[in-house]
């Protein structure tokens, strides 16, 4: 897709310098808006308000909603306006909403200066909600149905007021806003018998959620129950507003590359790679850099302790680096493993004793098959193959052991550090490889002069 | 919503032994498939043919596709061969194909001898597509319109066709299988003349995948274009099927695992966490951490090397850990970033300059800040307050040198080697942190020492 928006943007550059603004507005009427936005993104900064122009009314509200915010300001910024006005009055309010959280304070002021009364009290009611909340990312603008209502009546008041709705495909019965039922369009388009009564066909037991719930909570039930839409209601069970399938997609992509992100010792950024300055990603990549190197100053303090047996079993350190890796790994599988299967809701801390017994079982199996490689490594790649006559058959089953046991060390903290954060509050993600690393690295220095200091220096 | 089936499972139960069938059913129907699925995922094996006998038919069927294969294929050997055609008849072709890759062979033979010959036939061709292939997870329910009809028509024939679809929403204009257009059933709806013929408001501009396309790709264009379902054809441009969000969902989170364990240096497994049994956790965990123990030998070549030099420097020793942590940190924090854009397309090949420039700034600034951060460290808590006399101004200036470097070069090969893994071929995940940690180790340890006998060593 990308090679593709590359060529065409250079013929519509061409296009633009050479004026050719009917050919232009019929290329672009063929594209759909998140191609064309696509190209804004690209496009030199000067062409934007004139290529925006060409476009009809609906397709440009439905490409602004797509581009980025930058190009979204840059273009409000040139707008007049009753051109401000257009586009605001194309946009759902769940798009409203996500512009004027994106824009700076003067912006936001024309903004809703320029949208009609009713929107503007719905933007701002909308902007109340706390951010990440199933509230900040719904819209209002459903389908609802009475409850007196036939299939036939319900069928004339879809194609009557669908046009402003997000999606017509899922209805919502409602009584003085207390929500009875839903009802599909599919549902009653297949009814048979247009004079049916709606609550006949509706589903009464509906799955809902509350407006101050996780809008990572709710973009995972739109995915496991595979719906359009989720309505959301309020302390008092009210309908507010639904969520649609297309933004729960958005807050599911959003929040993986979060946990990704904080898995790599990074705090979360929301602004793609490719428009982070160097300083942007050096302020989110520089707190976990700093703090997991001072925090290794206890693995220092470790081996400064054994400096002296160091000294007289200089080997000892060239396995230093294979064992912390090794450690930092098993580790890093463990907590990776158990941080997806938490926010996936596939675990909870319930089950706990059953995740660090089957890490242990599995620690034993991976220790034991790398330490019989690492011993016969050590034998015969160091000692035989480059002669280092310094490592005797005790040196080999000191490191073997101490992988054997890091190993297993690695993986319980691995998989219960994650289980734990979340139960205190705190987001799993964050307890993945780097911190993890630190701890085990500690752990395994500990372990290995140990028991060196017991089998080699007496 | 765990805690919610938890207790619904134990309420199940006691009215199971207790045979309070019809209590059973009462509670069951009210239920979404995906949470009756969740219940016989918990139960006991003993009771699960019981209590899915209880569901009526639809039901049934939609809660036999939410299940996990183990429950499924327990199943399937308890039916008699009418129960498992009515199971049958009710499944989705897509979902059929879904079971018959995850079952057994002679399970699978059961399975097409009880389907009706058109389908059988049906999940035969698609059986044909590769794995992970856009052909491999369509459907070929959709809804086809003609160009000669009207909306009035077409209306008429989602009413009379629909039941059977997996979409109804969005119809598929063909002539003789030819892809002409797209128009939604909203639009139908709200097209205020149902004289108007189809072809006038259908949107001919359709964006389509190929059956070969790769699963990954096709979720996300559904994903960025916000639709309900994509066309997919053949390679003679002709309509072979549809793959809708749901579908495209599911693929999202599976890639995502599947990178998330690559990228923690785990071979990727189809299996939740909860399902894989220890063993299954070995098998994929073991060769990586085989791989990268062995290759710590070059790491451990390096400290022999300069053994004799760090005999008469043992507190050179005691940076190591600090200095391997801080690499791999870096490091993986560049390539995790450059994966996960990599993966959600907002990167490619031709765009590496401008991200190794923006990583060599980025490397600048973190290598500044943690080496007069770790000046700082060295000298006041190393030496000053635990008293370590050898530790010069000479060291630490070597340590916060090497430090600098190690950071510039961590993050260079980070994010860089994601990219070119994938310009040649190979999955980018697989180039994360591990992989990145021993090749960063290996180069600051040389780093480290060549510093080191410069300045230190005369």
């Amino acid at each position: 897709m990308a090679e593709h928006n590359v060529t065409m943007e250079h013929t519509l550059k061409v296009l633009l310098t050479e004026k050719k603004y009917s050919t232009l507005k019929d290329i672009l009427v063929t594209m759909n808006p998140a191609d064309v936005a696509a190209v804004f993104d690209e496009i030199g900064d000067e062409s934007i308000p004139r290529l925006f122009r060409l476009l009809p009314k609906e397709l440009a509200a439905e490409t602004f909603v797509e581009m980025e915010p930058e190009v979204q300001e840059l273009l409000i910024r040139s707008f007049s306006d009753a051109e401000l006005h257009d586009v605001i009055e194309e946009l759902y309010v769940d798009d409203a909403v996500d512009l004027v959280e994106e824009m700076p304070a003067n912006v936001v002021k024309r903004i809703l200066a320029q949208a009609d009364p009713q929107m503007r009290r719905e933007i701002n009611d909308l902007l109340r909600y706390p951010e990440n909340s199933a509230g900040s990312i719904m819209t209002t603008e459903y389908v609802s149905l009475r409850p007196t209502m036939t299939v036939g009546e319900a069928i004339t008041r879809i194609r009557r007021t669908g046009v402003d709705k997000e999606t017509i495909y899922t209805c919502y019965v409602t009584q003085e806003r207390r929500l009875l039922g839903t009802v599909s369009v599919k549902d009653l388009l297949l009814a048979g018998d247009d004079d049916t009564p709606v609550t006949e066909i509706m589903d009464e037991h509906v799955i809902f959620v509350n407006t101050l719930d996780d809008q990572e909570k709710v973009a995972q039930m739109l995915s496991k129950y595979n719906f359009l839409a989720l309505p959301v209601v309020d302390n008092d069970r009210l309908l507010v507003g639904i969520i649609t399938f297309d933004d729960a997609m958005d807050v599911l992509e959003e929040e993986t590359t979060e946990d990704i992100e904080k898995m790599a010792g990074m705090l979360p950024s929301d602004k793609a790679y490719f428009r982070s300055s160097a300083w942007d990603l050096f302020k989110h990549r520089i707190p976990w850099l700093a703090l997991l190197m001072i925090s290794a100053t206890f693995t220092g303090m470790i081996i400064t302790g054994f400096e002296s047996a160091l000294a007289a079993q200089v080997v000892l350190t060239a396995f230093i680096p294979m064992l912390m890796d090794t450690g930092g790994n098993s580790g890093s599988q463990a907590s990776v493993s158990v941080i997806r299967s938490l926010s996936l809701g596939e675990l909870e801390f319930a089950d706990m004793p059953r995740v660090v017994w089957k890490e242990i079982q599995t620690a034993v199996l991976c220790g034991l098959a790398l330490s019989i490689l690492c011993f016969c490594k050590i034998m015969l790649i160091d000692r035989m193959l480059f002669g280092n006559t310094d490592i005797t058959v005790m040196t080999a089953f000191v490191v073997c052991f101490t992988m054997a046991m890091t190993v297993l060390v690695a993986k319980i903290i691995g998989c219960s550090l994650p289980m734990c954060a979340q139960r205190l509050g705190f987001d799993p993600a964050v307890m993945a490889s780097p911190f993890i690393t630190t701890i085990v690295d500690a752990l395994s220095l500990l372990v290995y002069f140990g028991i060196a200091s017991a089998l080699l220096f007496h």
